[in-house]
């Protein structure tokens, strides 16, 4: 089987999914600022910063989207429809996305909307936040004896649903835990966790927009994060890290010359 | 508490962790060039590719330290004092790994015994070869009603160890289960995983060398892939995708001009 590259037909655009990182500029790959820079139009969330927005092309097309969690923000149905529209129109599109496109981005949604419609898609992976995360704080998300591996989930339930992990399979000491999306349910999360086995005296590391210049950590523990973030909520977008990895914060260089707030120490 | 930021003493160098992404030189961060641009002398993986190594500065010292499965390599003690060593004779150093160098990488590691010696360690995260497979497959990680997250654990284990997996926790069918090292043990591996309740029909995708000119990729069945790669063996090195993100394969566009080798098709 031979690939058929991105085969752009003449008068029809294509939608570059792109992954603008966590928040620092210099962490977006050299292929999502070549994108972004030959973009005509760019469809942003409003997770990607200014810094970033500003590689684009001075007349590129700039369409907000939104996506902040409780804000008005523009239907999946309609960010789908947006991107079919300036593809139609001939344009090529660069869609950034907070981070990595597939990782809790919705970029398979979209790439199938599109796809479906014969509007060809490329990719530029991104820095994850749980990476950014770990370059920040040094805090690895595996490592011998503490973490085998690692894993990332959502906290985040749609409107009304029950926030139904697989508590059991979740509950796996050996297994660095990164929540996305978690700070409404951190509490409910952290108490189905110790039920299902893992230890109150797990260390948490909380961050909030982390790799840019509002970075915010807190240290904590399984038994304590949920009263910690009800007491002194931290901003959005928060991440939080469960793990022995976590212990290995203390002795870890803080490699950001960015000021260091730690919540509640 | 305010962070020190990077604190290079006179005299002494610093070591820069820096994660050279899955293959492809354009899904480097800007922040991994720009350290590996400033480099005095650069340690290095087997797994990065020459065109990544040629940003290194001219005269700067390349030291290749190995780490391919079975092959002669430097152990990790003695890459640990070449990093000492190189940093107190006041170089900076690019310690370059392939993918993300906090992803069994070793880099906390490294930086644990540097960060003891008093040596400042700077990051700089990578891509790691999960995020490469989606981008260059466009197979995403997570997906609404497909996969809640996504977990990386190692197939390898120390030499004699047994592989002893938490085959119960791993067996989450709504969770995308990215293999690294798992070559050796992959008919183990599914094994385990379909006694410990995964179906046999779970596809499963296989990728090698993935986002550079040698990718090839496979797709297969979690009661298949063991057959499959022991009759016809991908060229290290390899990465199983376990889940049904995988189902998406078929209707997502080929976003790279490569050739698409799909062994056994
Ligand atoms: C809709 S998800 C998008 C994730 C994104 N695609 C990625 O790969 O990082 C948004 C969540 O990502 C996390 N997040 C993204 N950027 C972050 C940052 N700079 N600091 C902390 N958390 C972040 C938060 O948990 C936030 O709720
Ligand atoms: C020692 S681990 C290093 C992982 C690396 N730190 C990362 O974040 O990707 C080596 C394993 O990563 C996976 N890997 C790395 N690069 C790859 C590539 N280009 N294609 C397929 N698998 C790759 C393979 O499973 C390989 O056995």
């Amino acid at each position: 089987m031979t690939g058929t590259g991105t085969g752009t037909r003449t008068g029809t655009g294509k939608v570059c999914l792109i992954g603008a990182g966590p928040g620092a500029v210099d962490l977006m790959t050299l292929r999502a600022v070549e994108m972004l820079k030959s973009a005509d139009a760019v469809v942003f969330d409003r997770l990607v910063s200014p810094e970033i927005l500003a590689l684009a092309p001075a007349g590129a097309r700039m369409v907000p989207v939104g996506k902040a969690p409780k804000c008005h923000t523009v239907p999946q149905d309609r960010i789908n429809e947006i991107l079919h529209e300036l593809a139609c129109d001939g344009l090529t599109v660069a869609r950034l996305k907070g981070g990595d496109p597939l990782i809790f981005g919705r970029g398979s949604e979209e790439a199938g909307y599109l796809a479906a419609r014969g509007i060809a898609v490329d990719y530029a992976p991104g820095i994850t936040a749980a990476q950014g995360m770990a370059a920040s704080t040094g805090v690895p998300l595996t490592h011998r004896g503490l973490a085998t591996g690692v894993r990332y989930v959502t906290g985040h339930r749609a409107r009304d649903a029950r926030l139904d992990l697989d508590w059991q399979s979740l509950a796996s000491e050996d297994t660095t835990l990164v929540i996305y999306m978690g700070a409404a349910n951190i509490a409910e999360i952290a108490l189905n966790l110790m039920r299902a086995g893992l230890p109150g005296s797990l260390p948490v590391l909380a961050v909030a927009h982390v790799t840019t210049p509002r970075e915010a950590r807190h240290i904590s523990r399984l038994d304590r994060i949920g009263t910690d973030m009800a007491e002194r909520p931290m901003p959005a977008p928060v991440l939080f890290v469960l793990g022995h990895v976590v212990s290995l914060y203390q002795s870890a260089p803080l490699p950001l010359d960015l000021p260091q707030v730690m919540a509640g120490e």
